[in-house]
């Protein structure tokens, strides 16, 4: 993203404006464009808000830009001070489509981590960057040759990651399968999506957890699905919940997380996995078993997969990287019969033409590299570390102000707000003390709840980051 | 693809027992899964028909699988012998969904060509292995350090390649542009899939070129949209059609394939260009140019892309490394207003999270390498020779039987058959022949049309492609 050079002889605002003017003679910022807000705009530049009035005011004054009270800045229409341009009215366009934009707060929360490198993370889902497998990927790189052929690739995936894949799936997961059954996609969110698109129809009803990640994924709604929730306790979801939706609402798929669940962190208990297997195979409902967090387990009580019980071919099971190793190798996979398989392989390769060779050559000499092992292990203890850290800090600094229950892997912290409070303005407030988490309204739950994720901070981040959150809540 | 072993002890059609067991005991196919018909199944592990019969035999005979005249194969419900388990209805799940299936004679030429490794593929519009840029990706990976972040990336694309972006639009293209007005995708079939998704809704109705590869995409009726043609004429589609078309069903939004359009090998003329640029701006329609082929054109006589001219911001612009470099990459672009790029970008975060890091980084320091100026040379001479020689052999074998207009660029040949024919049975002849392409009908034409892509088979294959070819339609 563009950035004012602060060495430059060139005034800041001086700067500003050229930029402006670029955008708009290349079209960037066709006519009518609406320009950010002041506010806005000094944000995501880093500079104070009197350079940005200063810059929106010369460009004012040269006529390209006009402000009115109320609607803000825009470029105007007789750009160039020329006869009025006619171009295409890209609001009504870009406000319009089936996809719907995601929920406002995790636009926010996107906005201030690109904006602001300095901010502490704590919302994102992923691994800080000495967790990944850095050096095992550019032993990779530098000394295994890359004899693969660069043209298109099966778009079911690359063979002999689907092989390694059915291996690796056997000796960690327990779940037997072949190569024909594994797609390859790019990490969990894809799989997800296939399935929206190409197994359910508009009006189709649906469970989820509640709370639940799938809820943040505005990719339910833009399917045209009805979702009914599956309330989770301590240990997971009432399996007999299903029999209630299926009877009241036909339901037509379940989706779950067994294990670490995401956002509270629970695990479906073995009785009850036993029992909604059972349920699925009577009413003859596909379940969706989303796991991205069993090899992140901090113990060996981790249950065996949904997916590892499966005689009927009830469950959809989905994997990934991500979690585990390196979420910009956007490798994930689902596992599922030949025929759902094969549908979603025909539309995904409609929609992007399969996934890179690259990434997927790395990912398998990665997953038989023989060091994947031990990566594991010490992403294991590390992640255990983090969530300590995070544990010490939030009892040190807010006592009895929150509670939680520790789950025993995964990267998140499920924390629950013991006074009433309205979780956008806590954000914006922690935001200001440099710091940023996901509130849990953004999950489906009830207000007073928030996910904080203790693997991309790093350790003393997580401490710095817990205690500005502190300060922002006794503001409360 | 599993493929039985020829040079194990285990006869074939034991062989073929033992895999279709193991993947009903892995529920891969689920109690009342429809096995492939023996031809089929024969066809796809290159086996004897009796092989597959003698098999499915010894299955019927153990009770795993079930056989009825008329709806073939099917695996039994009392699996094991033991009681009727219960499994979703894969098949109707399979057959719903939003987003529909690939026409039936792209699955069938997909299929051919994933399972015979032999067959001349003509088909494909992909370069063949000798015009990828190995030599420059092998030295990038073993030479140059890769020290990206292995995280999540801006879902936008990599920064850097969208830097470089810019600066080769402007050298190549004679696009000025900046950063935030360029965005990464999974090549131009994704940036299409954006636009339909994101920037239109059921019922919207648009124009595309007849014929035209869009009419192959199920994704324009996956979206709901009505599709209007503008018929293609030597030199393109005519401006004025839009006018016609936008006054009776007002049309939102016209694709075009300027330049070597696909399937015709067209290229829009330049006062027609002009003239469209005026239509496009007065009506306030925008359009989608999309532009894979430019930097194949044989000599200097390619027109500027409209989105070169295009003041207004009316014009959204794909472009990709799919055809001039190589398409495992997986790496396109799309240059619009900022408005509709941070629509599109927000969207895709939600379908995959944006591309794997490692193939933005290699397509970024492939071009910017110093080589990659070379390659594009060699790879023009490649594409040129290449069609000559296809030409002069449908001149050598069929004569007055076909005949065609030579494209100054792309790696297309679209070819009328001067005489009645059934395009899908001329196709099966061919397959039977050992050579696939893909006819005329997928992309909307009028019957007696096929698309030779010369891009793919190397030349003694294209010589004995058109050999075999005119074998073929000989018989009709």
């Amino acid at each position: 993203m563009w950035k004012p050079d602060r060495s430059a002889q060139t005034p800041l605002y001086q700067q500003i404006v050229e930029h402006i003017e670029r955008e708009i003679s290349y079209a960037v910022l066709p006519p009518g464009s609406i320009l950010p807000s002041e506010r806005k705009l000094a944000e995501q530049l880093g500079v104070n808000r009197s350079t940005v009035i200063q810059a929106y005011e010369e460009l004012r004054a040269s006529g390209l830009v006009e402000s009115t009270v109320g609607s803000g800045t825009r470029v105007s229409l007789t750009k160039w001070g020329i006869s009025p341009t006619n171009t295409p009215n890209w609001r009504q366009y870009t406000e319009g489509g089936t996809f719907l934009p995601n929920l406002p707060l995790m636009r926010r929360i996107r906005e201030v981590t690109l904006n602001d490198a300095s901010i502490i993370n704590m919302a994102s889902g992923e691994l800080s960057s000495d967790l990944f497998p850095n050096d095992i990927v550019n032993r990779i790189l530098r000394e295994e040759p890359f004899h693969e052929h660069l043209g298109y690739d099966d778009p079911q995936g690359y063979s002999p990651l689907r092989k390694s894949l059915v291996e690796s799936l056997k000796q960690y997961n327990g779940i037997q399968t072949t190569e024909s059954s594994v797609l390859i996609t790019s990490g969990s969110q894809q799989s997800l999506y296939l399935i929206t698109q190409c197994l359910l129809s508009p009006g189709d009803a649906v469970a989820i957890e509640d709370p639940s990640y799938s809820y943040s994924l505005p990719m339910f709604q833009s399917a045209g699905l009805r979702i009914f929730r599956l309330p989770v306790h301590e240990d997971g979801i009432e399996p007999d919940d299903i029999t209630n939706l299926y009877r009241q609402h036909r339901i037509r798929m379940v989706f779950l997380n067994p294990n670490y669940q995401n956002p509270t962190g629970t695990t479906l208990s073995n009785s009850k996995r036993m029992r909604l297997l059972k349920i699925a195979a009577d009413l003859r409902i596909p379940v969706v078993e989303d796991d991205p967090f069993s090899l992140t387990a901090f113990d060996d009580s981790v249950p065996a997969p949904l997916k590892s019980m499966d005689t009927d071919g009830s469950v959809l099971y989905i994997g990934s990287l991500s979690k585990i190793a390196a979420s910009g190798l956007r490798i994930g996979w689902m596992v599922a019969p030949k025929s759902v398989i094969d549908r979603l392989t025909d539309a995904r390769q409609q929609m992007d033409f399969g996934l890179s060779i690259l990434s997927q050559w790395v990912a398998e000499r990665l997953i038989t590299s023989g060091y994947f092992d031990r990566h594991l292990l010490q992403l294991r203890q590390a992640l255990f570390q983090k969530q300590q850290i995070m544990v010490q800090t939030l009892w040190d600094t807010l006592q009895e102000r929150v509670s939680f229950v520790l789950p025993q892997g995964g990267l998140n912290l499920w924390c629950k707000i013991n006074q009433s409070i309205d979780d956008a303005k806590l954000l914006e407030e922690s935001i200001k003390r440099g710091v940023v988490f996901v509130p849990g309204s953004v999950y489906g739950s009830e207000q007073g709840f928030i996910r904080f994720s203790y693997a991309k901070p790093k350790h003393e981040e997580i401490q710095a980051g817990i205690t500005a959150f502190s300060q922002a809540l006794k503001r409360f």
